[in-house]
């Protein structure tokens, strides 16, 4: 199964494509579109929207998996936020792909297995877990490697289950 | 000058093309996508996108117009509202069209002439200005169309002192 996660952000947007085969995990693909405060908003949001494109459609993952917003700090910057999620969404839909999304929680106990770890241990365990040469930078690459992780567990758990990812 | 203008909402997004011809404005196109909260989230976004971008590419508007958002009522609405917002913003780049965005305050005292006014009363007006048949429903299909109109009222103004549109 192979796996595009992705740490929607207004400015760093991290995204990682890991696969799992026997039981390994493989890191696939993973990097960050920075983005230039200088273009107009909609200039960034289109680059967001190419580059995760090109990705599908270079590595063909099955499913994109993306943080569950709860608590933004405030109106703003959730407004900032849905811009990126909204776009992130749709280069998804556009491939004819599915979106989870996992709470950060979540996302922190399926790889440090602890949900209010620090971005450094985040950081440290895809590192471990994907046997890695380097620690991931920025940050939001490891977390766009740790929501992918994320939704593999939990896969593998509902298959094992029996009840199959909804 | 041809402007489309959008009013994005989570459960309706209005939509318009307005032409401004030697002072006189006409209504090109106009509806509304109704989304269905049965549809996950990234199909909405999809339809959204689609029916802008066919809109665009049908009736050739210079730029697209929507509104800004300062106060959202909480973070929830204001993430939900990023969503289709960056969604439209995406349709317009990805067709090289500028976005201009108007408080809410302006687009409706560019129609109605003043701020405050209720949403009958810019359905009432953009009714009588555009010279409609019948009242446009549901009233994010009047918001869309004054929101065109505020463009074209404020590329006027500038154009007449001189400055062109920023």
């Amino acid at each position: 199964m192979r796996v595009m996660g992705v740490d929607c952000g207004s400015q760093y947007t991290g995204f990682a494509i890991v696969e799992q085969e026997s039981g390994e995990l493989h890191c696939v693909a993973m990097g960050a579109v920075r983005l230039s405060t200088r273009d107009p908003l909609e200039v960034r949001l289109l680059r967001i929207f190419r580059e995760l494109s090109e990705l599908i459609n270079a590595h063909h993952p099955e499913v994109v998996a993306i943080e569950d917003v709860f608590h933004a700090a405030n109106a703003k910057s959730a407004l900032k936020l849905g811009h990126v999620r909204g776009v992130a969404m749709l280069a998804a839909a556009q491939a004819g792909l599915p979106v989870v999304a996992y709470a950060p929680l979540s996302v922190k106990s399926a790889v440090v297995g602890y949900g209010r770890a620090e971005k450094s241990q985040v950081q440290m365990m895809v590192t471990r877990l994907l046997k890695l040469e380097a620690v991931p930078e920025p940050p939001d690459v490891a977390d766009a490697l740790a929501i992918a992780i994320c939704h593999l567990h939990t896969a593998a758990t509902l298959a094992h289950h029996g009840t199959g990812p909804s």
